[in-house]
């Protein structure tokens, strides 16, 4: 029996979704061509798409502008505002945001002749308020700082940064990726002047996500992807309508059973985290236990590397640090810069449970965990541990 | 009988196809998860996917950059190039490129300092060889000319394009998004350092396209979404699977099939020419005769409002224009450029073909053509034409 258990990296498309998805292929005509039937049609499922994510953020449907995805929203939204605002040449971005948050906005300071100024957090993961409020200033055009945690599932202070960062008047740009579908986003969809989704981290197809931005923000926005004027200007190409589809449904049921959902998994994951501290010792919970999604553990075990201990176990899948940095095998920055150590967080294991969790799932992971742990904990006992920081 | 053809808008998912996109909708691992055997399963279907695209482009698999489609590619290819190489800051672009070609180099020109050079065309939509000599120099970075045009077919003369560009040093950047699956691609794969292509295009799902760049072009490149890092850092965020995969299929179908389709669709839209300049005068074709993508009629007809005409037989789906544009009802920036007035452009239509058109469709949509165009004739035959260009 194998076990995904790296939801917060990909979730499945749910079975109730995929007979939608397959259909839509069926209204092929391109969106745009709204001179025809065919096209009409392709348009109305778009903007019934539209109108789901609408309602799922709580903002009329024209704030939505769907893209491919949630790292394009990231590079629309933010490179475009921080373009859109030349006297304001600096963005502030919190120092666990993505990679691709955090690419954009070293893109953006470069073009504008800015900074990004990185805001650091404490030990459990939270943001800085004092540092945040002494880096926003009139220079700033954005600041970044994610809903929630990919890594950790440590949920920001929106409100907190909020009303900072609206003093100064730059703009908040809130990764939602991962709070959307797990916790409640009606706060965050009131505060945030941009806010970026992703359609596969809820249980709806790849290939879409959305930018959220009211009408006043939408203008300030320079297009970086302007192409055939599509998405109001902000993001051309053609329009993925299957993709777009499912994503509009998976919004609907997203806002429909968050709550039922995080409770439930929620408490799968405390059972896993009980059944491994039960049968090993040395497991320490990266990020904050009270600010948290309820679907992300992230353990480390000390003496154990992670590499290792997933290589142990190949039935079940886990992460170490995000999907997206997979390929490169270098300490997690979210983990470094919670003041945990190279060693620490090579250590440490992102495990992330999603809607088709199951208890017995559940139980064989935390066998499977615990077995794989002790195994490299014996493996490597009489060994030097490796100098990480070298 | 409804009949479309509006094929250079959008194409169906062939049929063959789509079992293999509703089948990866099962491999939902994130591509980058490479830690885990989901993860793995899904990075192999990528893979399978880019050498299928890198044999239909005849290069290898590692030149095959994945995006959401031609107008993101344009985007990542056209204003990377441009961010990359500070001491070229102009761009050339040929007058009829696509919207989100000239967008892309706008923005570049912007971000760089620099300008965009505009090469005329001709009569028949060619670009002039010697102004293009004129305008490129050591100053430019790219050059962009398309493949084939979307509203008239018009198939450009890249060798000659290439001769010129290459002496100077600057990129020959090549959209052929509508050459691909429609006239031999070698030789301009061969010549062109930058080339985008869509799926949706060619018989493949939306959501999939590809920016073409050999490693030294790619290395060239600042990435505007470099995200988590996938594809090579130039495009990140994670990769549509399904879309992907079809995508792929459809490249290999392309390859194999672009001659007999475009001989077998030729044939039927030279059926189609024949009837209707048979039962209606006045009819003019857009664009060179010889140099033209066999599946592309693009039709003025004098005296008859092309928008009327549409409205006269929606049973009929074709175009005026770019399907991209449609929401704009400006004349044709194509056509103008060929030196069409904006009363001639507002009179012409797009029709084009596709693998599905069938001998039958073909009658029905001269006959509806023919009555459409005299009743917009017979209606508008006593008012005093539009001022086009007031």
């Amino acid at each position: 029996m194998t076990c995904y258990l790296d939801y917060n990296a990909s979730t499945p498309v749910d079975s109730r979704i995929l007979p939608a998805v397959a259909e839509a292929h069926a209204t092929f005509a391109n969106p745009a061509s709204t001179h025809h039937s065919a096209g009409q049609a392709a348009a109305e499922l778009i903007e019934e798409a539209r109108s789901r994510v609408g309602s799922f953020v709580c903002r009329p449907p024209q704030d939505v502008i769907f893209t491919s995805g949630a790292s394009e929203a990231a590079s629309i939204g933010l490179l475009g505002v921080m373009l859109g605002a030349p006297d304001r040449r600096n963005v502030v971005v919190s120092a666990t945001e993505h990679k691709a948050i955090i690419a954009a906005a070293e893109l953006g300071a470069r073009l504008s002749g800015g900074e990004v100024r990185r805001v650091d957090v404490d030990g459990e993961g939270l943001v800085d308020l004092d540092m945040l409020l002494a880096l926003v200033d009139e220079t700033v055009a954005a600041v970044a700082v994610m809903g929630a945690n990919n890594e950790t599932g440590v949920v920001s202070p929106v409100l907190e940064v909020s009303d900072i960062v609206q003093r100064s008047g730059a703009y908040l740009f809130v990764d939602a990726t991962q709070l959307a579908g797990k916790a409640p986003l009606e706060d965050v969809a009131e505060l945030a002047d941009l806010m970026v989704l992703s359609s596969h981290k809820i249980y709806g197809p790849k290939g879409a996500g959305a930018l959220i931005a009211n009408r006043q923000v939408q203008r300030t926005i320079v297009p970086i992807a302007a192409g055939g004027g599509q998405e109001r200007g902000l993001r051309g190409g053609t329009q993925n309508t299957p993709s777009i589809v499912g994503f509009g449904l998976a919004a609907e049921y997203a806002m429909n059973e968050q709550l039922s959902d995080s409770v439930r998994i929620g408490a799968l994951a405390e059972d896993l985290f009980s059944m491994i501290v039960n049968d090993v010792d040395g497991v320490v919970l990266n990020g904050s236990k009270s600010h948290r999604l309820s679907n992300t553990l992230n353990l480390q075990f000390c003496g154990a590397d992670a590499d290792a201990v997933m290589a142990s176990m190949p039935e079940v899948m886990v992460s170490s640090g995000s999907a997206c940095q997979s390929a490169v095998p270098s300490p997690s920055h979210v983990l470094l810069a919670m003041g945990r150590t190279s060693l620490e967080a090579s250590e440490s294991l992102r495990i992330s449970l999603g809607r088709p969790t199951t208890r017995d799932e559940i139980r064989v992971a935390a066998s499977s965990i615990v077995k794989a742990v002790n195994r490299v904990r014996d493996l490597t006992a009489d060994r030097e541990p490796i100098n990480h920081d070298a």
